[in-house]
């Protein structure tokens, strides 16, 4: 008698001898092969196709015959006339192995498939979602041995799944049994896994076979902008990506303003929260509409935000958050259903996952960065800065990962800056100033063209020039400061000092003139000495963040800088570095991770045990506050100055100090100072 | 070196070695004493007091000096100065052992005390309650090691208490910040610990020690009457009773025509979901008005109900419990938040208990009645019937416990009875027919003298005699049998046959006049034979399930009978057993258990142990349909006569059967047993 049929699947390369007439997803089941199925081996879910392969495997030592799998069968037959199978392809659950036979598992049939990131980085994820379909056959019910619908449903997921501790709401219990009947109890559920408590909740039930997906939504809840990515619960993709103002905008600009407005108007919070939660529902419905959805199969949400927004989102008070000593209501991970937030646009049973804090100022946004970005994996140091109108600065490697804020104000995204504006089309986001004649050439939002190339002016007379935004103006001050325009202090020269009328006086300092649209109705767009203040501001406060992290972990280089955040996909890396944003590096060394924030949100959303994973980094993360720590404001002052020393292009130092005392950056330090320790609070 | 001092707790016995100094709360401890304790032991919270016995104890073997315990210090003096001790007391967490002694733990500083039940019953309740008050000390925050709030409340219970595993839900954690603040970080928390997970949810928080009391509600949810007892959850003192009509009633009197109701009317069910929920919350703030009590402090509620007011109180359609095979939606117990049920009127974080039905005819108010009542722990084998518009029936012992239910209809009630009312003043409630001269003397609800007794008709001048309830047509048919003014098929006799002027035709049969109230302008009260028959045919369903069940066990007689419902209580057994409602037992053998199922409710309230108990007894009890069971209706038929053979009161045999064969109930029978059908589908 000859042994029993082996059976190798690739790519796992997993394999084991079955008998003959073996279903081959149960062989793939016995062996722990990734083979996906909804339906259980019914024939009708298609979820387990495979690919077989003939002939000779030299590298699995195995000869295939042409029958080594059971003939093609009816089951078969009728879903590829229904719904058509590739060809070559077989249900694993009906061809049943005969011989010896390598079995390939196409990627859409993995479970734990793998996503390819669309950023920049390498790395890919693991498809694991805590919410998956689960398709069962329910016992009917008997007079003589009664029991509920909902327990009979339990046995059949027991049963035919494995799946324990089973918990059903109100709500789906209400819809429960007319399901049960429409699908002649055959059902579909949706079930979610905790990773806490390994608690399965029955989130959706749909009569017979539920083929319409499965969704969820990773949502990156900024101050001012709210960033949604509709994600495919079962392969990972994203469907669309959406984008909303916050509304909270109408109480205050910046975080600490919308502090200030809870504590001085009683029920403010409440009335920020209501206007966020509403966005999100607005949000969720656009995006389901764009990706055209039912907005009723979104049944996960992943949030990531700072501690003041996760408290405005959650319903907290965060008059806390605006002062010393910063205490977070909570700091953990939340596991909420989506009416607990009022999220009526998804699914009533939704589950919410919010990433935990890391600390007062250091929110959900940066733990999902960490889990983007992995700085407790590296293997060198890194330094990673998400840009913001609060920087969130992590350094690390496999050693030990540290992590704090700092409070760059919002210079870094056009604000406060005279010619400033938001990144949309017509912001000039590149400039080039030519260091021998002093002269610009940019490129704004909406063209791909250099304002010195042909073409250009054709194509942005629609929108025209509007103004500079976040990496426009970074480009911009750094440009000024190699064309040899200004000053390590960072004082423009005036027309003679510098050789060309773009500079020009403005009250008692210079400016430099980029473009003047105003013979077509446009602005003088302009760089200020008060936009170079606000930028060293913010560059300083960003920078002195960073070697606070590195003070306390001992080191004055890093090994590789990773810039994160919408914004830091825009910045040059080299601009960065001349301003002196960054620690210097080799340029090769500087890295954009995009918005790693957002990411980290859908790993959250894809991967269940990427949550426990970020839990517990989390907790492992030194936090160092920057607002008790006088070195910050050593770092802080030490680093107002456009670096000098550690100048790459030693020939910007040729312009000499100015010969005013009152254009001393000296006195301006201490006033910075302050504005900053006031502005630390807001964090 | 003598031996650490003995300590011998009273009325536990427990008894152990302590060195000196050790306080008398530590001691109780370790020696697993229950002692209360809500501060952990500083001397605030006052639950902890003891009172040490002095002088010899030769029970105990003790001989115990003056100076057994440590001084009374001046914390004890503060508390008895502001609060006041009664003499001997001591706090226990401030009273040191010094020498061997005696300590009592009186009853009101036991966690586990047991409450005497007012009804006849002699069990008592021993107090575990689910939800519990703890008073922590809870770390500030600390910029340095950041946490959030909730955290470090989590750490002060898992330290202080020995509590792990604490959720809260978001409506906590917006307000735990400033009650943190506010109790300069010493607050009080209700936690709620579950039987089926051993997770503490944190109801309610409190800034220092809360010293305001914790209750919960026992509601038993019947068709025609929602009752609630408010109980303190710390004494388990029931301080107010109150009941309210539920205002279902306006669509549809019994639970079949509310299920026809959700048939024929799209959102019918919604809409009477609302109107129970509504009422519930009426019900709610009624009762803790008139307990003087803060809504708020309301933390818990127990419902038992039967299956169709179990899912229209959870917001389920009832409709397939209308139809064979009555299948529930769920059948076991529930464990849910207030606003799942839209209880606003209590603490938003409330806990909801809902006891497990048992089949799709004997409901959570079954369940009650078993969890009160404990066949299964019965030596003897007992016979339960709760008695109202709809009967359930338990019959067991050790060994096994089946239960039914049985459609008995409104009679019992008084309903679809001629001179039928509700029990309220002026209903006769008891009624005694003089078997020689035929007049019939009785009582009325809200006067305790009979009609013959001197002051009566003064006393019920006020409300009149306005008809009869329940419990007096009960007695009043059996009445008529035992005066020998009716025969054993139900037929009354004519003023001839029977010799007094109170028999008198109407229609074609013979009514019996109990009083005539006409002269003052109140009503006739009179009894038809159409009510006899109303009244068969209830005893006949209630008999004819109780033979069900005997039948099923294999016995032809039971040891002892309990009525248990509001309505039991008011029942005599003698008439329910000439009546021929209840098998055949010696009188003394039938009691009446109160309203066992509002019982029930308070058990599984006050002591959680009951609630993991209750679910483990309903799955063992053997669940029997009488919808399905042919000879249900033998025995129902069979059941009709009012009984002879064992009729202990022969003389009533001597009224000749009628010599009119239209008069004979053999064609009645098939009538009734046709309607019987019908209503059984409405069980």
């Amino acid at each position: 008698m000859s042994s029993d049929p082996l059976v190798v699947f690739t790519p796992s390369g997993k394999r084991g001898r079955f008998p003959k007439g073996t279903p081959v997803l149960t062989a793939a089941r016995q062996l722990g092969v990734d083979l996906d199925s909804v339906c259980g081996g019914r024939g009708i879910c298609s979820k387990c196709q495979i690919t077989p392969s003939y002939g000779e495997f030299s590298k699995h030592g195995v000869t295939v015959a042409d029958d080594a799998l059971s003939e093609w069968n009816s089951v078969e037959e009728r879903y590829d006339q229904k719904r058509g199978l590739k060809p070559g392809r077989r249900l694993g659950c009906q061809a049943q192995v005969m011989g010896d036979v390598v079995i390939d598992v196409p990627a859409e049939s993995q479970v734990h498939k793998q996503v390819v990131r669309k950023a920049a980085s390498a790395r890919v994820i693991q498809m694991d979602p805590a919410t998956r379909l689960y398709f069962v056959e329910v016992d009917e019910p008997d007079m003589h041995e009664p029991t509920g619908d909902l327990e009979r449903l339990e046995r059949a997921l027991r049963e035919q799944w494995q799946i324990e501790a089973v918990r059903a709401d109100l709500t789906l219990l209400s819809k429960l049994q007319p399901v049960l009947r429409k699908g002649k109890f055959q059902v579909t559920v949706a079930l979610h896994k905790s990773h806490k408590d390994n608690v399965a909740r029955i989130l959706e039930v749909w009569p017979g076979l539920h083929e319409g997906g499965l969704y969820g939504l990773a949502i990156d809840l900024g101050s001012t902008t709210i960033a949604a990515h509709l994600t495919d619960l079962e392969t990972g993709e994203v469907m669309a990506s959406s984008g909303i103002m916050n509304p909270q905008i109408r109480f205050g600009e910046d975080l600490m303003s919308r502090v200030s407005y809870a504590m001085m108007n009683p029920g403010g919070d409440r009335e920020m929260t209501t206007a966020v939660r509403e966005a999100i529902n607005t949000l969720a419905e656009e995006i389901a509409k764009e990706a055209g959805i039912d907005a009723n199969l979104i049944v996960e949400t992943v949030f990531v935000c700072n501690p003041v927004m996760h408290h405005l989102l959650l319903g907290i008070d965060p008059v806390e958050l605006g002062q010393a000593p910063f205490a977070l209501a909570t700091s953990e991970s939340l596991s909420l259903n989506a009416p607990e937030l009022d999220l009526t646009a998804i699914n009533d049973r939704a589950r919410i996952y919010v990433l935990p804090c890391i600390a007062g100022h250091v929110g959900a946004d940066a733990a999902a960065v960490a889990l983007s970005e992995e700085p407790g994996k590296s293997e060198d140091l890194a330094l990673i800065v998400d840009v913001g109108t609060n920087a969130e600065i992590l350094l690390g490697d496999k050693s030990r990962v540290l992590a704090c804020s700092s409070p760059t104000g919002p210079a870094f995204e056009g604000a406060q800056i005279s010619s400033g504006q938001r990144a949309a089309p017509g912001a000039i986001e590149a400039i080039r100033i030519d260091p021998v004649t002093k002269e610009p050439r940019f490129r704004v939002i909406g063209c791909d063209k250099w304002s010195d190339e042909e073409g250009f002016w054709e194509e942005t007379s629609v929108t025209g020039i509007t103004g500079i935004c976040g990496s426009g103006i970074i480009e911009a001050v750094a440009e000024l400061r190699m064309a040899g325009l200004m000053d390590a202090s960072g004082l423009i020269g005036s027309a003679e000092q510098t050789g060309t009328p773009r500079c020009f006086p403005e009250g008692r300092t210079n400016a430099y003139l980029v473009h003047d649209a105003s013979a077509e109705g446009g602005p003088k767009i302009t760089v200020t000495q008060g936009d170079i203040r606000a930028i060293q501001l913010a560059k300083s406060a960003l920078y002195a963040g960073a070697r606070l992290l590195m003070d306390e972990r001992g080191v004055d280089k890093v090994d590789r800088v990773v810039l994160a955040g919408a914004f830091g996909a825009h910045i040059s890396a080299l601009h960065a570095m001349v301003l002196g944003m960054i620690p210097d590096v080799p340029l090769e060394k500087v890295t954009s991770a995009g918005n790693a924030a957002g990411t980290g949100a859908r790993i959250a959303l894809c991967n269940i045990g990427a949550r426990a994973e970020i839990e517990k980094v989390v907790r492992q993360i030194t936090k160092v506050e920057t607002a008790i720590e006088p070195k910050f404001q050593d770092h802080f002052v030490a680093a107002n100055a456009i670096p000098h020393k550690t100048d790459p292009f030693p020939e910007l130092a040729r312009i000499a100090p100015l010969p005013n005392p009152s254009f001393n950056t000296g006195g301006d330090t201490g006033g910075e100072d302050g504005g900053r320790r006031r502005r630390r609070r807001r964090a």
